[in-house]
């Protein structure tokens, strides 16, 4: 993508004020259209330094009213080391209306790992574009429009600006000993960004020639407004997706009986012995920088608080938070709807543990027909995707499903009713839940199917037997932790 | 109130489980309440190395649902150093209902500064604890319980829980080089401890005997308790406080006359100069790694969002961001109304434009009654100490109020409406406003009076001719950068 380009390419100054005015004029236009459209934008500016990322930014938010965007810049390093990479990006995606300008973009760690001389293994490589093409995808589907600047300069340019701005006291420490290596390894790191660009341009690259830092603009700004004007008419053309055929029912993974017990007196040892093993494996986690998600799912009155609070009982409360995952908020809802719980993520050493969580986009949602059906059934590869990027990232995932039956849950319904400490636990939403009991067995059927990964993989919890099921879950816990650690 | 500590104090396994069992009953009911009464709960947890926080907190949350608190342990350092040092917890502050406690406070930067050896001087300490309480008062002047634990150890206990958890393998790595210092230094240490307490005493510290873990843990817990039942005792007979006698009207601060102007040649020029000169302050910004927080106010249709614009044009996008500023969400309503500007706070290096500001609470917020009058007139104090904190942490303060005259507005609002690209810009609200000029110019008058401080002085700026207006605030910028830098 970026061999034998013209970087003779200019305009000059007539021509240029001439675009411009055209094209500021109709951005201004255009931000109200998305805004009314409730369509995100995604920008990108990637490039070479000095190839004037902060100017050709200036140019293309000049018009737009500041409500409308942000700007972006996550520092590599800062957020970066602790939680999976994607997420300080996830948690900056725009909300559907507004414009988020990535001035430095997850593309940007690849590059950064390579250029310090530590080739990145194939493997490694390769998971790499996967979770990151996989996330523009995400992002698209939703509706989202994705636009991937790439700003080249020759290398005498660059040479030139970089001489231009270390003879200024104002901005000579814009340059650094990087810079110059950049500079002087020309070809080496056009080779680097031209293997990135090829393997990410699902979602394509517009590669910007910024020689001429007048044509660069003008190429940017029409770029910018001929995408957004594309994606709006495509969206008016746009026909509701058919509903894909209903899903076939299959046969619930179940390890044991939904009544299996344990005795009060193994109960009270073997309990406090996890507990006691868990604590310890917490330091250890700590030790080795790696990070636990824990996803609890289950039929209303299961016990998943329960059993969260024997699972956390011994654990430093500093190193855990519980997240009880509701309906999305205003705000929630005019996002992805991944957006909220990559905000969520564990940073090094600690856990996540989600009462509810994700799954609920083919659970509750697709049952009570929250959410079209072509949305939801797209969910199991993103679900998986999103999971395979964490544990890429060291992140060690936990999935229980606590499973109940329909005799037990009536029982439990009716002594919540009847304990004033209980009562706030029990709502109309519960009973009318259960009347969908069959829909729901169908949608839990599919999930544990669809997303029992090798990375991630599900448990199903007996649960009919409170004790047993907490025993179930801190020993899975205490032995998948003590092979990884 | 560390010195002559008793230590001895004990309880044995009995009397403990008792007690125990007793609070954790009393502990499941109260957070009902505190959900339901709509209490912020702040807990604060500090103390010498080992003298078991984590065990502590674990204990005190123990019982508690975990929807209801979270645990906040922000690392002093990550985020601090480039924020006003309040920011984080400010960020962390619990919605009305929910506990936060926090394992690291804001008590902590003094403690660490001070046992780096480098002592702080009197001054400074002074601001810090100015800063601390005045945090403290206005969080429960808005209805939060703030408790406060200090766990005391005795110097030979210590020495032994260090020993022990070194013996280890599992928590060796928690005890370090300034762990053992802390021991060998122990009693130059209390006496810091010891002036920190007394100075933060406004809102009571409770010390904690940490040497017998079972008594602690039963002094924390019956503690919480007995401050939270109280809290709510004297919630329910709290009578509504008598509205304050309406303030004086004030004659308002006007530099120059409202209809001040500037030729279009003298403007062209100035304004190129002026975006150039701010350009490169801002780099100095960062280079000196102070910041920059500007407020906009004035009237409806005075002109803040073609203001902003040039005063950002020739920026770095990625140094500053413009925040619009609404009425608040579900969300904000549910925390103190200084809490989602904290967040906003900028960066080392970096701007914060407010388009409407913290100034809405003795604004619009008074004007339409949308807040009792003692809650606004609270508000200028408030205001005040927390821009005290920003300028005592380096930041840069600028205000301007916009100012045009009646029959201005009337002009621009019936031009607005006959624009189409500016509709959106005009509402029923805006009509409505204007109808209340005069009650809005007596709380403009107030708000200028109150809040005009040396380190956060407000610019009255003459609004009628806009390109007056934009040179105004750009020649204030930059000559006050000018001196600072």
């Amino acid at each position: 993508l970026l061999k034998n380009t013209d970087f003779k390419k200019s305009l000059d100054k007539n021509e240029y004020e001439k675009e411009m005015e055209n094209l500021s004029a109709k951005l201004s236009t255009l931000q109200l259209t998305i805004k009314e459209k409730k369509i995100p934008v995604v920008v990108v500016v990637e490039g070479w330094g000095a190839s004037g990322k902060g100017t050709h930014i200036a140019q293309l938010v000049n018009p737009l009213d500041p409500r409308f965007f942000s700007v972006c810049s996550i520092k590599p390093g800062e957020k970066l080391s602790a939680k999976p990479y994607l997420c300080p990006f996830w948690e900056q995606t725009p909300e559907r209306g507004r414009i988020s300008i990535f001035a430095k973009s997850w593309h940007r760690i690849i590059l950064k790992i390579d250029s310090n001389k530590w080739k990145l293994p194939d493997k490694a490589r390769e998971t790499f574009y996967n979770d990151v093409n996989a996330f523009e995808r995400q992002l698209t589907a939703d509706g989202a429009v994705v636009v991937k600047f790439f700003l080249h300069i020759s290398k005498e340019e660059q040479c030139r600006r970089f001489e231009k701005l270390e003879s200024n006291p104002a901005t000579e420490w814009r340059v650094n000993d990087k810079d110059w290596k950049q500079n002087a390894r020309y070809a080496k790191y056009m080779e680097m960004f031209d293997d990135m660009l090829d393997k990410t341009n699902d979602i394509p690259w517009t590669i910007v020639e910024t020689d001429n830092s007048n044509y660069a603009t003008v190429k940017i700004l029409s770029t910018f407004v001929a995408k957004i004007e594309d994606a709006i008419e495509k969206q008016s053309n746009e026909k509701p997706a058919k509903p894909s055929a209903p899903t076939e029912s299959r046969t619930l993974i179940r390890n044991e009986s939904r009544t299996s017990s344990v005795s009060d007196v193994a109960y009270k040892e073997q309990l406090a012995d996890y507990q006691q093993k868990i604590r310890l494996l917490g330091h250890k986690l700590h030790i080795k920088k790696r990070s636990v998600v824990i996803v609890y799912e289950g039929w209303d009155a299961a016990g998943k608080g329960g059993n969260i609070k024997r699972l956390t009982k011994e654990l430093d409360p500093r190193s855990y938070v519980v997240i009880p995952v509701g309906a999305p908020t205003e705000k929630e809802l005019s996002h992805h709807y991944l957006w909220r719980f990559f905000a969520m993520m564990p940073a090094d050493g600690n856990f996540s543990i989600f009462d509810r969580s994700w799954y609920g986009r083919v659970l509750v949602e697709r049952v009570e027909e929250l959410t079209p059906v072509h949305v939801w059934q797209r969910a199991y590869q993103e679900i998986n995707e999103m999971e395979a990027h964490l544990a890429a990232n060291g992140v060690i995932i936990f999935k229980f499903w606590l499973d109940i039956d329909r005799d037990e849950q009536l029982r439990r319904f009716k002594s919540r009713q009847t304990d004033p400490f209980k009562q706030y636990k029990i709502t109309e939403e519960d009973w009318r839940n259960r009347e969908r009991w069959d829909c729901y067995e169908n949608a839990i059927e599919e999930m544990l199917a669809k997303t029992n990964m090798p990375h991630a993989p599900w448990t199903v919890v007996a649960s009919n037997k409170k004790k047993f099921a907490r025993l179930k879950v801190l020993e899975t816990v205490v032995k998948t932790l003590e092979s990884e650690l």
